[in-house]
Order: C-alpha cells, then sequence, then structure tokens
C-alpha cells in the first residue's frame, strides 16, 4: 500500500452513514429498541401485527388503526397463481430462498402500484409484501413437502394464518403465540446487511421491489439470516447432548466452526436470544426425543461457550442461535428458517427504505485502488 | 441532534470500504483504468469479450486464452424453457428491468453450480451470467415487440449474437463494432452502487445470484443505470434542436431535472461520454430524423451546460447522456437500456464480487439513532 492512502473501514465498522429514528441496538448494554419500545416490553404485551404498524407509522396504533392495519393485512395474503405455479416447479430441487427472492421479485410484475415510487404507494406495497412474504414462505413449505397449496384464510391473524397455510391445519394457540414473538423479535434490527443492501438499492430511486429483493439476497447468507440454520446443523451434528463439551473444545481451539454466536453490534447477550433462551428453558423436558436433545445441546453450548471453559472473556449467542430448535419444536423444517426470518423483518426493512427515501442520497463510497495506471496494452499476438 | 452525535456520512460520500485492483477512476483528470489500462486505450484495441476476460482474471488473455474464453461464453447463451416463459408472459406489462432482475434470480433453479460458493464455481456462474443476461435482454426486446425467441447463435462473437437474437437477423458489422464499444465502456466502474449492492449481499456469503440480482435492482434507479433512460426521455420532451436553449434555461433555474450530468465521482469530463461524444459527432448528419434531432438536441444541452451559459463552473455531462442517441440509432428501444447497462456491467460486478470475497468481511455500517428511548408501552384501550 502506499504511504498515502486513506483509511479503510474495512466492513464499514463503525461508521455511521444516516440517521434514523427507527431502532436503537444498545450493543455495550445488550438493550433493543423499536421506536423507543424495549424488545422486552413488546414481547410481553404487543404481537407482530401491532409491531408491523408501529414500523411503518412510527408510532402505536389507535384501537380503530389496529383493526384496519389488520384488515389491510388479511386481504393481502393471496399470490398470483403464476407465481404460485412458480414456487411449486422450482420446490423440487431449488433453496427456499432463492424461490422467495424470485417470487418477489414477480411480484412486481402484478403489483398494481408497480412504477408508483410515492410514499404512499410504498406504504401500499410494504403492507402487501408483509402478507405476502408469509404466503410465499409457507407455500414454499407446502411445495416442498409435495402437499397443496392452501388459501390463505382472511380471518386469522398474520401468524396463525402463515402456520394454517403450511400446515393446512388450524394451529395451536399456544404455537402462534411463540411464532408471533418470534416473528416480532425478528421484525427489526438497525442497519444489519440485509435493510442495508434494501437501502443501498432504493437509495438510486429503483422501487420497493428492487431494495426488498436485494434484502432478500443479503438476509440469506449464513453470516445474516443463514445463521439459524447454519446452527441448527451445528446441533444436529453434535448429536447428542453429552457430545457438547468434546465438540465446543474443538470449536474453541479452532478446529470447528460455531454458528450463531458473536455480534457485530451486541458486545454482551443479545437481548432476543435472552427471551428466545426463556422458551428453550420451558422445553428442555420436551416428550419429543428430537426436541428435547437439540434444547439441551444449545443450553449446554451457550453456557460452554459463555464461560469459555473458564479461559478469558466468553462469546455471547445472538438471536439466530436458539431460534432453531424453537421452529424445531413448532415443526417447521430447517430449509424455512432464513423465509420466516424475512416474513418477520420484512417490516423493518420497509420502514428503513421508506425513512431512507425521505432524505434520501446515493449510497456511493469508494474503493481504494492499489493496482497500476497506464499499462501498455500490447497486441495478442505478442503476448 | 445531540452535542456527542457522531460524524455521519451522508450517502457513505468519501468513505474508503475497501481496497481494490481492478479499476481506477480518476475523477479530478478525468481518467478511467480498467486494471491499469486506460479506457480509451481498450476503446482502441480491445473489445467487450477480452475486456470480460480481462476483469474476470486480471490480465490479458493469450490467443489460446481468450479463444477458449469465447467458445465458454458461446456455450452458455441459452436460457431454460421455463425463463424464456417467463419473460413472455411479463413482457406485455412487467418493466423490463423488473423481468431482468426476475429472471436472473430465476436462473439460480437451474444453474449447476447453486450452492457452491467456491471461487471456480463463482468464475463459472459469472460467465454464464455475462451470456444469460444479454439473452434475457435479448429475449426481452422480442417478447416486448410481440416476436418469437430467436436462439442464440454460438458461432457469433457475443454482441454480434446479442443483436441478432435481438433483431432476427446477422447485424451489420459497423452496428457490432459500435455496441461492442458501449458494452466495453460500461463494463466496470469501480463501487458503484449496483456494484457495491452486489457486494453488500455477497458479503453475508450469500451467493452470486443473489449478489447479482440485488445489483440489477440498483441498477434500475433513475440516479443509476436508470439515467440513459431519462435522458434519452428528456430529450423527446425538449423535441427539436432549437428548444434546447429554452429547455436547458429553465433546467437550470430549478424548473426543470436535467438528466444524464454531473457525477460523484468525476468532477471534470466523464472520459466514457467523451468517447461516446465521438460517435454523436458522426451522428449529426444521420439520414434518419429523429437520430439527427436527438443527436443534436444532446450535443447542444452539453454545450450549454458546459458552459452553465456563461455562468461560473459548468455540470459535465456523464456517460448515461450520451447513449440514449447511439443505442436509438441502432434501433433499440428506451426500455432495453438499462437491462443493455446491466449486460455490459455484469463482468464489472462478478470481478468486484469474487475479489471482496477472498478478504471478506460482512459490511454492515450504523445509523445514528435520534430518537427517545424506554417509551412507556400504553395499552390500546388508553391511546
Amino acid at each position: 500500500m502506499m504511504v498515502d492512502a486513506p483509511k479503510i473501514n474495512q466492513g464499514l465498522e463503525g461508521i455511521y452513514f444516516t440517521e434514523s429514528g427507527i431502532c436503537k441496538v444498545d450493543g455495550i448494554n445488550g438493550r433493543l429498541y423499536y421506536y423507543g419500545y424495549s424488545i422486552e416490553t413488546l414481547a410481553e404485551n404487543s404481537n407482530f401485527e401491532e409491531v408491523c404498524y408501529l414500523l411503518l407509522n412510527g408510532k402505536l396504533p389507535k384501537k380503530s388503526e389496529l383493526s384496519a392495519f389488520r384488515k389491510n393485512l388479511a386481504s393481502e395474503r393471496e399470490l398470483p397463481e403464476e407465481v404460485i405455479m412458480m414456487i411449486k416447479r422450482a420446490s423440487k430441487k431449488a433453496n427456499a430462498m432463492d424461490i422467495l427472492r424470485s417470487a418477489v421479485s414477480m411480484l412486481s410484475f402484478f403489483d398494481e402500484d408497480s412504477g408508483d415510487n410515492s410514499e404512499a404507494a410504498n406504504m401500499r406495497k410494504s403492507v402487501r409484501l408483509i402478507s405476502q412474504i408469509a404466503s410465499v414462505t409457507a407455500a414454499t413449505g407446502r411445495a416442498k413437502a409435495g402437499k397443496a397449496y392452501v388459501e390463505p384464510d382472511p380471518k386469522m391473524n398474520h401468524v396463525e394464518n402463515f402456520l394454517y397455510m403450511l400446515n393446512g391445519a388450524k394451529p395451536e394457540p399456544d404455537h402462534v403465540k411463540i411464532l408471533d414473538t418470534m416473528f416480532l423479535l425478528h421484525a427489526e434490527h438497525s442497519s444489519n446487511a440485509s435493510t442495508f443492501s434494501g437501502i443501498v438499492t432504493a437509495s438510486t430511486l429503483s422501487d420497493m421491489h428492487s431494495a426488498i429483493t436485494s434484502a432478500i439476497g443479503t438476509l440469506k447468507g449464513p453470516l445474516h439470516g443463514g445463521a439459524d440454520e447454519a446452527a441448527l446443523h451445528m446441533m444436529n451434528a453434535i448429536g447428542k447432548p453429552e457430545n457438547t463439551v468434546h465438540y465446543i473444545v474443538d470449536a474453541l481451539a479452532g478446529k470447528k466452526r460455531i454458528m450463531g454466536f458473536g455480534h457485530r453490534v451486541y458486545k454482551t447477550y443479545d437481548p432476543r436470544a435472552r427471551i428466545i433462551k426463556g422458551r428453550l428453558e420451558e422445553m428442555q423436558n420436551s416428550a419429543d426425543k428430537e426436541v428435547r436433545n437439540l434444547t439441551n445441546i444449545a443450553l449446554q453450548a451457550e453456557k460452554l461457550m459463555i464461560n469459555k471453559l473458564g479461559k478469558s472473556h466468553g462469546i455471547w449467542p445472538n438471536v439466530d442461535f436458539f431460534s432453531g430448535p424453537v421452529y424445531t419444536d413448532l415443526g417447521i423444517e430447517d430449509y424455512l428458517f432464513t423465509p420466516i426470518f424475512a416474513a418477520s423483518r420484512i417490516p423493518g426493512w420497509a420502514a428503513h427504505i421508506m425513512e431512507y427515501l425521505k432524505g434520501n442520497r446515493l449510497i456511493r463510497p469508494l474503493e481504494y485502488y492499489d493496482g497500476a495506471i497506464g499499462k501498455k496494452y500490447v497486441p495478442i499476438k505478442e503476448r
């Protein structure tokens, strides 16, 4: 590198690219707030539909507002026949996130607001995509299981309908409650990589479908949304609770990879992971052997990682670490974990995109060029 | 804003996020280099296929290497039947960039390297996407014109085959030459917004199709790839060369928007625009009235903008400003301008994604939260 090289901010770590009023991630104290409400408060008192309203509108709804919003969400659940057919054909071998990315991209063809990038149209598209991404995820689950598509039921709430479209039967209320909390905990997390990629796309004044398509492709990676599936695969590789110590010792010696620990922003316990851990503690004695095994492996691994076998400081679990056992307990296949993350995060994505567009500035950072310049072009015969 | 607010880098202007050996944009002197070769040298001596090799491999090919690379490109032009059918069905009303974004996303279903994120697989996918994006663009042009899909001809070179698939007839050699230069000039431009969005997506260890899908969605916006189409619409709105002064006076007074001028990095004449301007000077006396009009409007507008009617410093045209008249002269419809930009930029996108992955670091900047924290949750009945 040359002497006058500028500062390179690898990964843009610590770089602020905008102001935002949506989300505070307090990485030092392990706190998370959506529009000022702590995640613990919301998990205890609110629900995913209300949190969607909060994220899109910046305030909690009055009763009539929530009722209209829920009706709106329920009316947008149907998918175009062509998208359902695409999912069916692709489901045999395609990755579920590739299917979701393609489906959302294609939904632009059928969106009556396609081509209208006004704030009002973006709000309508956001609500529509919250409903449609859940429907695509459920349809993908059905198709991958070789089962027929289930039409949405507008009388059910968002998560209830999702489980109904996925399983073809009215879900148990406690399953709805648990999954609703998972959706709520994943709804928003400031400028994570997927949200940021959506903002970058929107910053050229492209459109909502392009931006959300980018966010889905970005979420897919195992360093982001793909981590929950990867963490479950690790737990499956550990196999039995009694193998956990051996695996973690090897992993800490650098011989194996540990998914679901550490976070760019949290330097302590991820508050979402703490809430989900509460659920795992209830699952420890599950009658289902697979669930019991996974749960105990997860809880043991967490303890060992935090203590780091007594050496130096520990490594904290993030939200992705405990999700797999909870989804497994709800009968959800691992390939749907990341699509469900997308179905949960869409209100956060949409909220950030709309907020950024209010004071839009094209996102275009620089690379530091470290090569030669002015090379002589040698004719091909002389190379 | 609070007193201790950190520096906010709006649009990440001036922020370096990585080192790169691919491209030098010298914005002060108006120079552009691909792997050290000036754009003027490449436009004069090289061609798009060779530039693709250069960008993917970091060096100019020997004769046998170029020959193998061309054969490889030619062998990857066919599209899966399902993608062709999707394009046909969507073409009636969907935006051509929405179609391209969806097609590339769906191509992941059929890619034999899908799921393999090794460097070797990414190189194969890159070559494949160079060929396929051109085929999708041509197929979209055919479908939008209500004409049948034309199978690729592996005996032709890349741009020749593109024009053949678009028009259904062997193209004139001078048309191939001009469009080849346009492809070459658009092949790469460091960390512009679309390239950057592809890198952000890839940085979660997602995959090549996700990353290129993001880049396409980002390119769509009128502040980026969509600018050439927007500039042509402006020229059409001006209508006749004699209306140009009036339009520019109004625009400079802030009453109208001028597309295709100014650039985040160039503070002088965009060297690509200068090369394309040379072609416009040849088109000034075209026998085609529409082309003659557009060309003269463009050349007059450029002169007025640079002189800024004699006041202060001028505003320089960028590459997007002169592209429209050239594409129109080649008989290409305006809705294909941005897809053609994508078909030109794909080697640059792929090169940056592969380079970044060698020393990957998750891209995750921060937002400065300027809202309240710890709000009290008021029950819905009391709101």
